[in-house]
């Protein structure tokens, strides 16, 4: 079970809900993946008409709505959309999204802390998306998030885990969960970010822009759950040389 | 479903029987894990008494066994291993395994050739153990071997796909199962293995000298499953920038 | 040549001045070396009598001195080594460094920019060590650093660039020079670095304690030189499939 | 020094002498290299003319030529060009290569351990390229080749050292000179072959295909050198966690 906040889910795998080619293949992916946590971006919703095209189907599913702050370039221009959000989708969750550069989409961490600061005391609940930064994921912990939100690589690269080196320390130096998001693009990624001890994953294009998301999402599901297993279970260490797996003997010799 | 010669499978984890605690733990992982296809080192046999230990809760499984030449240093030793082995265990399968380097356990491909040819003129079904090489896998696939397995790294190592260039232009080229042994120490390991187009891979250090070779076995599983159905919906390629998953819009300006 | 602030430098090696066996051993590596940028803590200097065992020999290369805040764990701290300093050792030139993490000496983000900000207006030329965050980077270039050091992997770790592709944004983004920090264990490594367009390298512990310091400097500065001329040249891309070195012709079928 | 056979050489490049825009360049850039040793392929001499296009400029730089069978399919093939190229170039040295597969040009390893047999009774001096197969070095080594040239990864692809833990193995084992050829496409993987213990290095894409063939091949003498220093002196082993490079102290805390 994965704790945020004062919730429990089942699932460890957080969608993303833009890309898809309609309503009802997002829905039907959500279900077939059994994600209990759907980001969706502020801007994308008319705020004032809430049954929007992309509500409604989120609505019947029974799962926790995070909105996002994607777009926002600042501090302000975040919190300001996270007030709008909860007036609207009646949620406290947000994930906390700042990237000023259009290019990579890249989190700034000095409005990021800003603003994750401001929005706990504002009584949201804050899940921010992040740089791989160890001492940054600590500061963001210590002023009230929920959870850090880490990326693998730039949003939308398919690249995986290239920041495995910083993303390893700050799951040990963590005492929220932490959730590798961004760059992940195949399931192998999402094993290999739960066996480091990733609480959860966070996947958007490589399901939705996939040319069978429902399949797909349910590829990621299981590797996760086998991601998961293992780091319980414990991997074994690398070895410089050659174990048999059958113990050499004299049986030949012997015949 | 995984066809090798004229049977068809419904796992794509073939396991190793070596390392196991005990013969108890042995079969109640290979239950777990689903696998229809066993190993066993044709040395560790009692060939006279088959009844042996390892035999016996084998045999209850109702699996198909591949008995092994580990330990077999040349194609004669290979050969004469074999034959012993079909009369024993009544299977003209065989897992064929020339090493005469004990450090690393790396194949010997003139020998493992030669032997190949041989076997499958006198009526086995041979998958033999190899190097990454390309033309190597496709010559054993010119002589019949009914799969080619070709190892990821060296054997008991956990490093995962050390070989993946090779491994990537074996898959392309081959028209026989590719079965990816030796080196897989990760459940993701497993899952980039299948991701890539292998038609199975072969674990045993990693499930049977895990702390909880049940539940590391249940992990492989649907990390091969994981990757399995990625490799069937397509992969996305990897992209240099970032490509938002929020369509970015002039919402907040709009306000 | 390289250029910071407003000096130019025939070296593309920064050195760090730790960890040497002896002062001499330290003074013979710098000028095996070639390196005109060294750096040095500010807590190893005992400041009221600056002809120390350090100093003394450092004085005598006429090279440029950069000293450095190692130890400092908030800006405060940092500015006021800083000042201390720049009396001491009559220069401005100044690496910024903030770590409150003592395992693995990550820097503060948020520290890290707001005594940037304050260096910069108090005349310092600032040299920032910090995560490989490029958000972070352009930040620091716009209070006015003088260049950018972002790190490769943990401080002495020698694990290479463990942070590549978010090294990659940033050099593509910056307009100051940027000088890859921390984690080069090898001088593959600082060509790689040097190749992915870095303006330059600071390595100090696969120099200072390796068993050879003077060789392992010459290793470093020609691999730096190896990995400029091939960014400056220009690295083919790679490809997927083999292109033959020599065309393939009828040749043997002709004879 | 590098020996091979009865010869020794003071660099450890060597260079290909196809795909480049000009004779007049390829002159220059093995003058800039230092390369004592130049693969050319046999098929592309006119051997009943010596004084051709490619040999004239080749014969002035009095190096080692090192002819090659590319092109060969068969041992048969290959002993056939070699048997012409000794005649026609008055040396016994030899590269042999036999790829039968046209698209990524991978090694036949049956067919070249074949061949190199029955070149090195015939009395050539023969360095073998094959993959990355460490039992299948050990065996050229064994029927007397002056050298074995593993793949990095297929030809012209500049990949790099795509086969890393299987070089490895060969080094380790290998008694006669280990020659990474194929797929170095950056002097930073040439820097990286040598500190793994290579021998020397064989480019020929990365150098001739590059806009500036002779600083290329400067860069790549370079790196071989400065990997090779690293491999002399000894690489320090990575580390998981931080070491300081400045040592901590209670310096600001005192003052």
């Amino acid at each position: 079970m994965l704790t945020i906040a004062d919730k429990t889910f089942h699932s460890r795998l957080l969608l993303g809900s833009g890309k898809f080619a309609s309503p009802q293949l997002m829905q039907q992916t959500i279900q077939a993946s059994g994600s209990q946590l759907v980001t969706l971006a502020i801007k994308r919703l008319e705020l004032n008409k809430p049954q929007d095209d992309l509500l409604t189907p989120l609505r019947a599913l029974k799962i926790q709505l995070l909105p996002n702050t994607s777009g926002a370039k600042t501090a302000k221009e975040a919190i300001f959309a996270a007030e709008l959000s909860r007036d609207a989708l009646q949620t406290n969750w947000l994930k906390l999204e700042i990237h000023p550069d259009p290019r990579y989409l890249m989190p700034d961490p000095i409005e990021t802390l800003a603003a994750a600061e401001q929005l706990v005391k504002l009584g949201f609940v804050v899940l921010p998306y992040c740089s791989a930064d160890p001492v940054l994921c600590k500061r963001l912990e210590q002023v009230g998030c929920a959870a850090v939100m880490p990326l693998a690589a730039a949003i939308g690269s398919n690249q995986g885990l290239q920041t495995r080196a910083m993303l390893e320390i700050i799951i040990e130096q963590a005492t929220v969960p932490v959730i590798i998001d961004a760059g992940l693009g195949a399931p192998s990624h999402a094993t290999a970010a739960m066996e480091l001890g990733a609480a959860a994953v966070l996947v958007n294009t490589a399901i939705a822009a996939s040319s069978d998301p429902v399949a797909m999402a349910s590829a990621f599901t299981q590797a996760i759950s086998a991601g998961r297993i293992a780091y319980k279970a414990g991997l074994a260490a690398t070895q410089p040389h050659a174990l048999a797996s059958s113990p050499l003997t004299d049986f030949l010799a012997a015949l």
